[in-house]
């Protein structure tokens, strides 16, 4: 359909603040609830499912990247307006704002909260595992690379049409399947902004990493593409 | 296809059972069994594929909402006619009370079974998680509204065809990954309201909840799905 | 695809051996094992899954039924002709004793194999969760019901096409999701018969219920579609 | 798309990388994670993913192979020309081996890193359960015969288009659901050898089996495809 950049940016920034607030949300509401928790298997099919399903929902208006790293990748791969980046990059970082915030109040209506790292990202001491700051930028940029491929070849003109979200969110999943103990999963500096925010301190002194890393791989990912996906005679 | 409306709501009425009795089946039944049990993350898949599965089987005959709130919020955006609201509201909450109502003669066929809460939807100290009325105010109204934006998309003309029931039924389940700490997860006043007459007392005390939130997020949905997904030039 | 009757039920034999195989050695291999088995969640995955991939698989041959309920209850539909009843069910309980078999060889390569219940259906002192006889009769006929009204619906002319596997898969794991700690999960002769055979005893003096239960339950899907699915004008 | 053999061989080079890394990553990484690891249910899923997303991603180039055992199986099926199958498994095991090395070094960026088994395959006194050889053996054959099966329906011409990444990726997920516990899964001998370099000793002793098993189940499978899926008339 055609959209006006007004309707491009509302998607961009409901779409951000879906995959924050579900993804963030699974992490910080239910997965360490005691005995029945969805650990950290259920935050990965959560973070995948805010983006499969938001591109059902708003990828026809906006193209559905919810993600700093998507929009800039996607342009260095040639397939986004220059126009675009800086409107969506100011779209996707306040609805991941909007997103903490609300989290933050809905999950302050529990008698015995606690902030605690409200699902920021983070390496050495802030992550999961206590992994140094060289394997968080090392997973972020090769994840990042991976996904932002992945974009790029199941939206690509011989991709079949409508797989796109089921490819993408599934991409995302997987990437928390495996990195959640590492950095606790960023791959989009727009979500780790958000809650980084609120959690504070040391928190907000590590989100250099996520953004230089994912925007890093985005943008190889979108060079790449440039030549792997080159029709040939 | 073309059908009736006996058949219509036969199918609302069919699908309304399903939701219920598959998503509080799988809470009552399976969730909490020693050692093996599906925990919060497979009563959220349960929920989520009863509508996936309902949509592909009934979809084509009634549109396949299976929830007051969907109904009344595809109303607002103009999708569903005046005339169906009442019938389909009717034949939904029906069919959640039947589902209810068989779920309990089966559960409580287990020798050592205990009525509990019986799946039902609640706040306060009917909270799993004891999250105050605000936080389960908020998080109703806001999951809903995005689950009847994304079903506005995903049924859109310019959606691609056959994928609505994934991005719908998965919707769901993220939405239940989400928030079953803070209310069990309603967002469909129909699944509220049937175990809620078996759960009795304060369960039906805090119904109200249950239908005012889901409705409230669902017509805003449908108010801004009509500006959102406006066609430019 | 035009396929021989040779082929048709070396597809139906093949089938139900991959689901007879897959959804039982999930449970016997995988679902208990220390502090990493799959439990209830990851069985009914695995059930699912072993439907989803044979549709694709093996539907364009001989319909992808894989279960004698599915069989009848397409006939009683009149979807399926009945010449072919006998062999698919001959053919189904054949690939559902030699998926037994074999998983029994696997199985008994572990030093402190325990043979159990092997996967096999039961009720009462045989369920799981000691559930009585008729919670055990009620569950079986009404979740056949769906899940043969399901693929009705998802394979009628009417359906997109393409997404049959998806919708009749998944409906396959919300059945295990929710019944498991009730029977095991039949809805199915076939799959019921061959681990019954390995467990013997009273597994065995059980197994009329899983063929009764599911087989009713089909032919009323079958019936009802009738008239559910019927065009008006 | 018309792909040269340069990106040809490139996208099975990436796609056995983010298979293995992927993969492997998620068992080494987050399957024992304390409280909130994803156990073996999650990494079946992360297996199943890393194939669903590269065949939407790289399937138009190479076909999406990404596993000897495959390659052999569609050329014993007549799919694949003779001419791709040395470089096409070249660049397969050679993806394996660089995505084993960069998981080796982001996985030592934890303090109390322990080596252990890497993710390797194994039999006997190696296998998860302590499963024999002649079970190993059996169930890689088995596995993977009907995992080239599914491939071969799934993208047959009769296939509808564009789910066989769902079918292919999620036959892989419920392969390692039955599985991981007798060999840690391999039906892959790439994905074997990658981790068994590092983990050395008696897990590179026990490599032939991982090679040996898979391509007999994947030339089964194509030999069986020429009959099952021949059109009569």
């Amino acid at each position: 359909m055609n959209s006006s950049l007004t309707q491009r940016v509302s998607a961009e920034f409901l779409g951000t603040f879906w995959l924050t607030f579900g993804g963030c949300g699974s992490a910080v509401l239910a997965a360490a609830f005691p005995q029945l928790g969805i650990a950290f298997a259920g935050v990965a099919l959560a973070f995948g499912l805010t983006v499969l399903t938001g591109v059902y929902a708003l990828g026809p208006i906006s193209g559905g990247h919810f993600n700093p790293a998507v929009t800039i990748g996607l342009w260095a791969g040639g397939r986004t307006p220059s126009i675009y980046v800086v409107p969506y990059v100011v779209a996707q970082v306040a609805g991941a704002i909007a997103a903490a915030a609300v989290l933050y109040v809905i999950a302050s209506g529990k008698p015995d909260f606690v902030l605690g790292g409200f699902a920021s990202n983070g390496y050495g001491a802030l992550s999961p595992g206590h992994y140094s700051l060289q394997s968080a930028l090392m997973i972020e940029v090769l994840l990042t690379f991976f996904f932002v491929l992945i974009i790029h070849g199941a939206t690509a003109p011989f991709a079949p049409a409508g797989f796109a979200g089921i490819a993408i969110g599934l991409a995302l999943t997987l990437i928390h399947l495996v990195s959640i103990p590492v950095t606790n999963t960023s791959v989009n500096p727009a979500r780790s902004t958000g809650p980084a925010l609120f959690a504070g301190g040391e928190y907000i002194a590590q989100l250099w990493l996520f953004w230089a890393a994912p925007i890093a791989g985005g943008v190889i990912a979108g060079l790449v593409s440039r030549v792997l996906y080159k029709e040939t005679r």
